[in-house]
């Protein structure tokens, strides 16, 4: 924190939707002040998620507010966008004014962490970000939280809450299918589930570490974990046929041809949930899987969620997940950090992100 | 009917499941008496729907009772199988005593028409039945009532009611969009949803008579009428975005690209529903059609309404669109009528059941 009042930060700014090596540009940013309603945070670790891909693309239907930000280099010359990122957490080191509140009306102070929360117009991947305060949530009791507790609430944390309640209502011993089960949304879904009495079976790729893979979910609280390239095989046809309980619910992030061989274990009157796109691949269903099956396809988006519901039904939602994490029942998704702190500067925080976004494991970028 | 108590009958036997030309033979049969709890019923009328033919192949999750038919040439012989049809209307000529009831404990009488209700176990296709009472709907007072009306309800009329009810509830003005618009179940769906004053978009394909079909459809109370070649121009996108309604719900009945084209037209948290499958295309949806327009992708298949249902609630439908059709309010679907009347012989009847099934038109056998 500058005693001038001056705020230099390192940014990555996304000019407009598109391929992220085309949109996306770090840059050094001054602040000269920090409004009365804003709060100067600086960042400490900002996930780096699928999701941030397809929005970057304008696969999301949300638009880009631009706004200028000035370049340190030449104050007087501008650079029009907004900061990308869409999940992270930071700390509190300046206040506009001394009785800023959050977006729940709870008191900021200094040193506070508060995690952005400003629906894409002003993104996680900043050293400093000068925000609205109810812009933000903040987190008043940190005492056993890690940063990555934090980091990955507002996405995958929060997504695979609300998909386990709201999508259909599940029975104990109830079973949920899932693709991508070792994504970050895959990891809080199996915790969840296992935490409340529902039973997973986790669809993965078969890959390098595969036995480690399988070994961390089920450590996580996973009942079945599968290859994707054994679906439909008459080993996983004969031990899904003879489950303990119904397979009521399929989630899916894949698409394609796992998303229909994933769909075959549905129960009668099952459904099956979309809530993203790793491949492009559409997803592909018979009529007779519709008409006699009774199957039910929908998409689940957790913007809609937000939308739809006031602050105080979501904050309850998150509060509930850090408690869970406090007690140590929840544990953050696993993901490598990049540390950018030393030498930061526009160029290395820009490699970072490309790197990151490329990446086939879980990464975050360390401030 | 015959004195001696033997009752001769020409009848179509499906013996397994497969393509129609191999598994229906027409048969003359002979029913050696009318046993108490049964009623002797002389087929007036019978449809050949799209859905016989997926019956008949086996499409639908129904068996075939294995029954044994005495054959008239030789009634020491017997024919194993079903009778095929799944719908018709006839006239009760014998009584098995005199107190039988129909499913709903309406008394029957010599004379009155009924509706042969036995889910797949005894078809229509049969110029006598002898069927149990209990298997039988009533139809009392036939005043204002053509055969042709009475035919089509129990599968078309009775399908296209309970959609518009069942899948999600349309408010006045909201608008509903269908392909297949001129099939026996697009009909009824127009008219009914007229009535209860909901709009109906139907998709048809560019056929000869087109320009009549559109005139046909608009006087069953048809609000647009678009061919299906037509959908994502740029005159039937401008068209559906300006309506004074939202396209809340769409109808499907044929599959593959069809459906695509027509599903784009749904509004954000629209229904799609699928009924039928006139190609064997299946269904293709993209990821972000789910996850950002909600939309939701269901089956609906009358077999669970009448499954799920009491007896009461699903007369209470047929009563309801009697009594439409009374009032003149409900027309009967359009179809062709092959008599078959004259000179009926098994040869002849099943030469007009394969040429029904294959036939562009909808049409009906008369006996």
């Amino acid at each position: 924190m500058s005693d001038t009042g001056f705020i230099s930060a390192t940014s990555i700014v996304m000019s407009s939707h598109g391929e992220p090596s085309e949109v996306l540009r770090g840059h050094e940013l001054v602040f000269e002040s920090v409004p009365e309603d804003c709060v100067l945070v600086e960042m400490i670790l900002a996930s780096v998620n699928p999701s941030d891909k397809s929005r970057i693309r304008g696969v999301y239907p949300t638009s880009i507010p631009d706004r200028d930000f000035k370049l340190a280099s030449d104050p007087s010359q501008d650079v029009t966008g907004t900061l990308a990122g869409n999940e992270g957490v930071g700390k509190v080191t300046k206040l506009g004014s001394a009785q800023v509140t959050d977006i729940n009306n709870v008191q900021i102070s200094e040193g506070d962490w508060v995690i952005p929360f400003d629906f894409g117009s002003l993104g996680a991947w900043s050293s400093k970000l000068v925000i609205k305060a109810k812009s933000v949530v903040v987190i008043k009791n940190t005492e056993g939280l890690t940063a990555d507790d934090c980091c990955s609430i507002k996405v995958n944390a929060a997504t695979s809450y609300r998909m386990l309640l709201d999508i259909v209502t599940l029975n104990k011993g109830d079973y949920v299918i899932q693709n991508g089960a070792n994504s970050g949304a895959g990891q809080y879904l199996i915790q969840l589930a296992h935490l409340w009495g529902f039973k997973t079976i986790n669809v993965i790729r078969d890959r390098a570490n595969y036995q480690e893979t399988v070994d961390y979910l089920t450590s996580l609280g996973a009942d079945i974990v599968v290859k994707d390239s054994e679906l439909g095989t008459p080993e996983v046809d004969e031990q899904l046929k003879n489950l303990d309980g119904p397979i009521r619910l399929a989630i899916n992030c894949i698409g394609g041809e796992n998303a229909q061989k994933m769909a075959r274990y549905l129960e009668a009157n099952g459904t099956f949930s979309t809530y993203g796109a790793m491949t492009l691949d559409p997803i592909v269903v018979s009529a007779p899987s519709f008409i006699f099956k009774n199957l039910t396809y929908k998409g689940y988006w957790l913007g809609l969620f937000y939308k739809n519901n006031p602050v105080s039904v979501w904050i309850k939602t998150w509060y509930d997940i850090l408690e869970l994490m406090r007690q140590g029942k929840l544990v953050a998704q696993k993901s490598r950090h990049l540390d950018v702190s030393a030498n930061l500067n526009a160029e290395l925080l820009q490699d970072t992100v490309f790197n990151a976004l490329n990446s086939s494991e879980k990464v975050a970028i360390q401030f």
